[in-house]
């Protein structure tokens, strides 16, 4: 299953009403070997060939699995993306390329992607802190068995100039729902612009915010210690903008209660009722079911349920459940089907 | 109660699938007294006096209430006009005039609207027949007591020339929503105006085909007799639209299945759930509900109380209902709680 269904410990994952999940990746490249640009398709195979070794050694990370997406059917390779542990780019480029992924789910490293390693640790809610020291063992692991592009001026090199120094990127993915509906997120997306922070959607870079799901991330990696970017994030950043979600929603449940009534019901009633439902609405309408329960307006609805709904409403998930290669009306159908049972 | 909520003799009204009311008006004039439009106040006063001493005699109809609308309050007014007893007009004029009512409701005479008399019979589902010969009766009643304005060349002289010679309007509300989702009611709505007939809104003259209600009537009403006309709409009109709507309910209920349950069961959940309702969108989502009773796609579900509340979400009824003068949001909230109490 994937982090957004369960916690690793059994514990609530920290301020999960307002942060769904959190990610630390590093952007590496192997000193040896052209970046990935530059690489031929012998010295990509290379790259593959290094990186698979060093990975799947159980002293880097326990009971990794070797994902050649070279192999792998569009379906596969589309699941993957869905669930985080790929990018877009990855998926659907055609060039010699991998990932290694945790039977967990919780750490996946691309490769070959727009560096030569893309360590990603993910989990549910607020845990940048753990994920942090997490990415950094494995980084260092490799980093005993293979040497690093790295450059004592720069720090890290990375194929992207964003990236370079640390090659650090912080982001958490916030459901700000109550921020949306008083009409606040504008303020909230300024303030980030402001901290050098950038603000995306729900997949991401290029992504909308679909289903109001912000992924508000570290933009500035040279220059400053990881350590430094870590503090800021987890003391600073995070708790504030939870802070202001949290008061949205305290607004709305105490001077707008029925308007907020108004609008977390007929979402409910609609995601149970519908035989047809678009993956954007989906999302829009269980973004408001979500805001009715974490705002106490609505009992007897599961949290995770919700949570995990936003994963498998999307195409590939949806192709997997029903074995079949739906595609407009049949997909629509049986997106609302899915839905339907696990509200009902 | 109304002519929506309960039917005169205990028996389902003719076609009530589709025909939701028949209507038969007649527009009389005094030959003693002046237009309405030419009329001084005293003048329309004696219009009123010579009115309620007729129109209050049992002769005529038994149990008829008078009601003058210069004494009663706007709500009162509304009232009247939401159960379709007077004109919009009537209701909101300042002029000297009243209405006469039977007690069920199912007949009333407007007096100093446009005309001096417009005499009304009014049933649920198809009775064009029947009514015309109530309304048949009275007007013999009215005419053996007083004389009408007549001329043997153009018959019953009216204020405007689109009533005069029969002076006939006789007409069905009819809900055509299958028609309107198959995309087919624009074709009826042709063929309609070729036929001579008016199609308005569920109001009447100058309303919007709300809730897909559309009121059908004839517009000739000289050169023929009472009775051709009469023929014309109860044996080839009516039931020429009644087939075409039950065929689109038809198709749509075995061959657009998904689409159309999809359609009425979110709109019967968004009603069951709303905490504000705006009057057009419950219009909307009653008529939709409305179609999946009739098309067979939905059990359980009372087709009276979705009639009767087509009555009840209007504002002058709300206002009865809570006896509270509600706006804006306070209206929108007793409609959702009116609605969702009937439905559950």
């Amino acid at each position: 299953m994937s982090v957004y269904s369960r916690s690793t410990d059994g514990k609530p994952p920290p301020h999960e009403d307002v942060v769904i999940s959190s990610r630390v990746r590093l952007a590496r490249n192997f000193a040896a070997h052209p970046f990935v640009s530059r690489a031929n398709p012998k010295q990509c195979e290379q790259v593959l060939d290094a990186a698979k070794r060093v990975l799947l050694d159980p002293a880097i990370a326990a009971g990794m699995i070797w994902v050649d997406l070279n192999q792998s059917t569009l379906r596969d390779r589309r699941l993957l993306f869905e669930r985080h542990l790929i990018s877009k780019h990855l998926a659907e480029t055609e060039h010699r390329r991998a990932v290694a992924i945790s039977g967990d789910e919780t750490l996946s490293v691309m490769v070959n992607e727009e560096d030569h390693l893309r360590v990603q640790a993910l989990e549910r809610g607020s845990r940048l802190g753990e994920l942090f020291q997490r990415v950094n063992s494995v980084d260092n692991a490799i980093e005993a068995r293979l040497d690093y592009a790295f450059s004592p001026r720069w720090g890290y090199l990375t194929a992207c100039p964003t990236n370079l120094g640390t090659g650090i990127r912080l982001s958490v993915m916030m459901h700000l729902s109550g921020l949306k509906m008083t009409n606040e997120i504008e303020k909230v997306r300024k303030a980030a612009k402001d901290l050098n922070l950038a603000v995306r959607g729900y997949h991401g870079e290029g992504s909308e915010s679909a289903g109001d799901f912000y992924q508000i991330s570290n933009q500035v990696t040279l220059g400053r210690s990881e350590e430094e970017i870590l503090r800021e994030f987890v003391e600073d950043i995070v708790p504030r903008i939870v802070e202001y979600e949290r008061c949205a929603r305290k607004k709305l449940a105490t001077k707008d209660t029925t308007k907020v009534d108004d609008v977390v019901f007929r979402a409910l009633a609609t995601l149970r009722a519908a035989r047809l439902l678009g993956h954007e609405e989906a999302m829009k309408l269980l973004s408001r079911v979500r805001l009715g329960v974490c705002a106490g307006r609505m009992q007897n609805i599961d949290l995770d349920a919700i949570n995990e709904l936003f994963l498998l409403i999307q195409p590939a998930h949806l192709k997997l459940h029903t074995a079949a290669e739906l595609e407009g009306e049949a997909l629509r159908e049986a997106r609302a089907a899915v839905v339907r049972k696990r509200l009902d």
